[in-house]
């Protein structure tokens, strides 16, 4: 889809919200309407008519008519306030704007200049539109998926899982892999856990040295055109103790569960409930303290939450992570991540969700 | 300081403003008062006691415990109104909260959880703290500057600035550098930009080729320990044409002007103008399109900012960049950047700043 086939979009759902236009705050939703990417941006657009107003100020004005040359761009460094007082001068009456984003103070601002157009809330209405993604955003994605792929295989090739190294080197030269593989950056910092570390979730890498039948837990992921990738593989190093190998295994089979139970209309809850279940029948429950999974795009964790709360159900091309972990404070922790298009089911029952990220899964024993 | 002494502060502020307690829900800002460094967090501080009350998911309940080992740690998803709640349950009526930071959609959620307790506007509190560096605060700031300093020596002496590379090259080696110099990481994504691409204050690195009589512009920082360092500096390869020794000439002359402006109790626009007028006396001023400078820190871009609307005076103690820029579209452009730290004037006039970036600024000829 092209930029203003997603505005033309959120267009029907402004009619639909009997709403005139559309304030658009949220920089990754300015990115997602527009192409643009500068850090101060807002983009007014119009419930029927094609015209987009994008403001931003004047670092960007080369870069905003390059990346958005179909939108009127106006240099503006108050950007959200110059588009309310652009709407209300226009025929707009009522105006939706990013609750969820809009701050208190900003929303002041924002009142001011709107003058007699009515501001109303539309919370979430883009998110909405980007968790089922087009066929240039899973090609992006895929190639995101690629790139770390090719990293961690040949990270694990040239032998740089071993005894001896940091989480740090492990994680820089991962980072160094990514890149050479042809991500443009990484899509969050890189957590390399070893031993002891493996059991905290969302570890940063430390001078501590890999040894000898430690946990490996590595979740990365490459950025590529604005996409995100995401993956955790956890390896043993050299020799695996039986605990280790039936953590492995139980966290393996959930996760296997959770990809299996990705499917278009599955209530987001029995997904996270179909992997969370085999851990808690184990008796492993409290040591999975964290959601199944997350939908990944242009954020890296964006709508659909899978989580036991979650309310919803998953859309066919939604691309969404499904990553269990057992975690045993002081001892290790496993988790398994992949990152997968869920498929649209259409007539026939059941079609598998496509697999982004293709790194094996078997427990990898590396010395 | 310790974490402690900073929330004492913040109680004295409270006090002041009549506020029970506040509500804190910036990360960075959680990050300053406690140590905790994790992705979803809110404190709770009260005016007149020691006790502060960190939220968190259960992902980070080993890191809680290890990076705010003073406060009391509760693990709870819903943070920001879990602690709206603790503190109307305690004795608290008057809560402030960050207005600038709250949504509108999570300021009803925090209303609700306040029960009979009220919620007060108390924007930029802990952010004016932050403007002041402690001396911890500004080690950080000077060993973030001294690997970035070492990092462009060392491509430098290497000879990687050279026509032939691209932009994407040199932004990749240079970000290395700094973590082989002690850095943790980058503060943003390094800006290499040349030629015509130099005239673009904020462009990313592309496969451009760089050319002989290029400008390339670098602007670049290290993170260490969370704190940022910034640094712009603009070369030229193997011989530079009039003009360009004419604006660097000039953009120099400006920078000079903007660094003896910075003392303590100098208006933020005074500073702005003293570097911005030598620019537009040359008839540049339409070519010079941010704000002269702004705070660095915990984040790249804080308090103060330096700009020609900005209202207040520099305080002794923080810490900024000085950054004049002239962007020729089409042609080049040229931006030099240091980060400073305003002195204590004391009772004698004009004590410098000191000046943390190191690196020299005279314009150095490449090839």
């Amino acid at each position: 889809m092209t930029h203003s086939q997603r505005r033309a979009a959120l267009g029907a759902e402004l009619r639909a919200a009997e709403l005139d236009a559309m304030l658009v705050t949220d920089l990754t939703n300015v990115r997602y309407l527009s192409g643009f990417t500068g850090s101060n941006a807002a983009l007014l657009v119009f419930a029927d008519s094609e015209d987009a107003v994008l403001a931003t100020d004047g670092r960007y004005r080369t870069q905003a008519a390059q990346q958005a040359p179909d939108v009127e761009v106006a240099i503006q460094r108050a950007c959200g306030r110059y588009l309310a007082g652009r709407a209300a001068a226009g025929e707009a009456r009522r105006v939706g704007f990013e609750s969820h984003v809009v701050t208190v103070d900003g929303y002041d601002g924002l009142v001011d200049a709107a003058g007699n157009a009515e501001l109303v809330r539309a919370s979430q209405l883009v998110e909405a539109l980007r968790e089922v993604k087009d066929a240039g955003e899973v090609a992006l994605l895929r190639l995101a998926c690629e790139a770390a792929d090719a990293a961690l295989t040949a990270l694990v090739e040239r032998g740089g899982l071993r005894p001896g190294r940091t989480e740090r080197e492990v994680a820089r030269e991962l980072e160094a892999l990514m890149l050479d593989h042809g991500a443009d950056g990484v899509s969050f910092e890189t957590i390399v856990a070893s031993g002891a570390h493996s059991a905290i979730p969302h570890h940063r890498p430390t001078d501590a040295v890999l040894a000898s039948g430690d946990f490996v837990k590595i979740d990365f992921g490459a950025l590529v055109g604005g996409y995100h990738s995401d993956m955790t593989r956890t390896f043993v190093l050299d020799a695996a103790a039986d605990w280790q190998l039936d953590i492995y295994e139980l966290v393996s089979t959930a996760q296997r569960a959770g990809r299996e139970a990705l499917a278009a209309g599955a209530g987001l809850a029995d997904v996270d409930a179909a992997a969370r279940n085999v851990i808690v029948d184990a008796g492993h429950g409290g040591h999975f303290g964290h959601g199944l999974g997350h939908g990944v795009g242009l954020q890296i964790h964006e709508a659909p939450g899978i989580n036991a709360t979650a309310a919803g159900t998953l859309r066919a091309g939604s691309v969404v992570t499904v990553e269990p972990g057992v975690y045993l404070p002081d001892r290790g922790g496993v988790r398994i991540e992949d990152t997968l298009v869920v498929a649209d089911t259409g007539q026939a029952l059941g079609h598998a969700p496509e697999l982004l990220t293709r790194f094996p899964k078997e427990l990898a024993i590396l010395g």
